[in-house]
């Protein structure tokens, strides 16, 4: 049920014009783009390391386009007065309002770089152009034309360019939504045919699980495009989801890795890549856990056909997204169903139940606010036979219940009581030979 | 040797567009375009008043483009944080970070206006386009196509315009300077046929003489282009004078009129027009003063040709600019010249003279900062005798010394010792029968 596994449904492959892209200069070491989040370039100072840090890719020969977002609390500012205006504001106008934010930063960024002896310009999203769909507040890049940019970068200029803005198909200005900015990099990147997306980051890279939970826990050196979407769909909220897909449909390579780590420091992070770029395949690659969920049982449902489409085309009606579903075998021609929803959707979902009880006519619902969900994701387990069985196992000599079951291609997730998420988490880390 | 009264050379005449202005739709009362300073959206609250302003003229069934610039203060943050970056930083940067502040404004203002029911969207200088020339931080208007702006006047939807700013020729944000939001008005007002541009700022009109100084000013219902002009460049601040030469080359009514009067208040200000549609014409309109300048006399200048060209010549090569300049007969071969230069100026004029001294050869450089000078300003002039006379009659009374006598078609002007400054332009505001 997660539209996230269907990349190809979410952005078009169509980003990287007909245009070939052209081969970088002979002398060029590689073609790259460096993202900055908010909060590394949060003020002057932190904007002067970002370009300290662009500098040295410079330097070392690479042709370079930076992508950035907005000062860390520009962009909370910005939504603030829209909605001290109209809590349902236009929400292309709001898009102009936001937009401001990045646009700034590009600028000073520039002047900063050209400050050390680099030359650099700033773009806009309408300049490039970066082109998205209509939806503004939440838009979709559909092309960007890199034409002018490798151009560019060819004779040493490196493009400080806005991330998370675009220009919509009536000429307006769109944003890209929250956490856009990764999208736009990696968009970035597969339009100018960079060898490597870097996505400077508050974290050092990915690691088995989240280490505030098991100490033990390995950065990982590289993690393959599906097991990050399935860890970043689960809780590793490091990367954009969108982001990702956008990686792996364009098969940019994307590197994690902290904005806070000095110039000494290893600061590798963790590549981003192909299955096939990685020769080692563990059979569990991590640990995902989320408290975002709720579960909610429908007792005694009619067992007959169109019972289960009724029950969620009701939900999507009422933008509840549906996460984990689980339905067995019929006894006296009923059922018991039972489904995950985001927490926060928990009230709506039950009241959208209640008024379609009617219809459907289950006895009651039971929902259960306090449930985790823990997956062991891996691109490994498609060759491995058992990996189930030792999550279950493992939970098993714990004494932990296991309370609903979901298997895709590469994840095993079950739902299980809150209060054991990380006793839980521990154990599958230890079981799945994951501590370093 | 003031530019400011060159106006053809300064702003070209070709920002309408060789298309005809369709006629406004026979059921709007009039097409306006309002702009607002900075004070005037420092803030929400400020921005929510504009807001009804705004509406109170669509209500009233006219068409309304507005203007705005950024809050208060933002544009001066801004700046600082590209000068804390680089002293002297690139100038197309500076531009694309200073934009930001009127575009956040267009988008929050148009949302206000929807909250009341008004259909608005903002327009910045790229999307109009709002056409400049190349010269980046103090940008020219060149051409404004206002076609698709009228379009949507005409069905009644409100154009909310970043003032300020526009496109270059390489399609890169400008800034037109300081000020350049009044320049953007009376642009767009020429270039959509507007019969009347009202600029909102912190005062209530055009006073015949600083009300600080004379209680007894009177505040002018109608004042020309040309006179607008002399009393901007002489100390009365209110309207960039660039915005003035336009509104004169365009022929666009300009009105000044307070942001912070009360609806109910007789808020009809100070409409800026032909000398044509004034009926009836006062001698004098206003007294203008300025302390900002200072007084250089060159004792004993060779009387030979080309001995002033050689003098002004060095210190425009210094940026210096000249205000007046007297020259009297010779006597044995030499001459004194004298003449007045910005007061900031002064030590970097002496440091060029001295410098110069070998070439042009006069004596000695007597310098004075302690002077104004006084203007005496009205179209009335061009067909009354005796003006200067009543001016020279006035001051003689007070016991005034003249030190520099300066007359144009419309206006004379007078240096003076500083300390009688106040008391000469009260003594003129009364002696031209001013006086309320």
């Amino acid at each position: 049920m997660c539209a996230l596994t269907q990349p190809g449904a979410i952005m078009p492959n169509a980003i990287v014009p007909d245009a070939t892209i052209p081969e970088r200069h002979p002398a060029a070491m590689a073609r790259i783009v460096m993202k900055f989040g908010g909060t590394s370039v949060a003020d002057l100072d932190r904007i002067r390391i970002v370009a300290d840090r662009v500098a040295r890719e410079v330097e070392a020969g690479h042709e370079v386009a930076v992508v950035t977002s907005a000062m860390a609390g520009a962009t909370n500012q910005l939504v603030a007065w829209c909605q001290a205006l109209a809590p349902l504001h236009d929400a292309r106008e709001y898009d102009v309002v936001l937009a401001t934010g990045e646009q700034a930063v590009t600028g000073l960024l520039a002047i900063a770089l050209q400050t050390r002896g680099i030359e650099a310009r700033s773009w806009q999203g309408w300049q490039i152009p970066i082109r998205t769909d209509g939806a503004h507040g939440r838009a979709r890049i559909t092309a960007i034309d890199g034409a002018e940019i490798i151009r560019r970068m060819q004779i040493g200029q490196v493009a400080v360019v806005s991330g998370f803005q675009g220009l919509g198909p009536d000429n307006r200005v769109t944003t890209l939504g929250r956490g856009g900015s990764d999208t736009s990099a990696v968009a970035l990147a597969a339009a100018i045919g960079a060898d490597r997306c870097d996505i400077y980051t508050d974290v050092d890279g990915i690691y088995t699980t989240d280490p505030r939970i098991v100490p033990r826990a390995r950065k990982l050196d590289r993690i393959a495009y599906e097991e990050m979407l399935e860890l970043a769909s689960v809780g590793a909220k490091v990367l954009h989801t969108r982001s990702v897909e956008l990686a792996m449909n364009h098969r940019v390579r994307v590197r994690v890795l902290s904005s806070f780590a000095d110039a000494s420091d290893d600061n590798q992070g963790t590549l981003v890549v192909d299955e096939d770029e990685i020769v080692e395949k563990q059979i569990v690659s991590g640990i995902a856990y989320s408290r975002d969920e709720a579960k909610i049982t429908l007792r005694q449902v009619p067992d007959r056909p169109g019972i289960a489409a009724a029950i969620f085309t009701a939900l999507a009606a009422h933008h509840v997204n549906i996460d984990m579903i689980v339905q067995n075998i019929s006894a006296d021609g009923s059922t018991d169903l039972t489904f995950t929803v985001g927490r926060a959707d928990l009230a709506r979902a039950r009241a959208t139940l209640a008024e379609a009880q009617p219809q459907i006519g289950y006895l009651e619902i039971v929902a259960d606010a306090n449930v985790a969900k823990i997956s062991v994701v891996g691109t490994g387990m498609r060759s491995h036979a058992g990996v189930a069985n030792t999550m279950f196992r493992a939970l098993a000599d714990k004494a932990i219940n296991i309370q609903v079951i979901s298997t895709s291609e590469i994840k095993v997730s079950v739902l299980i009581a809150a209060d054991y998420a990380e006793l839980a988490v521990r154990a599958l880390h230890t079981a799945y030979g994951l501590d370093a």
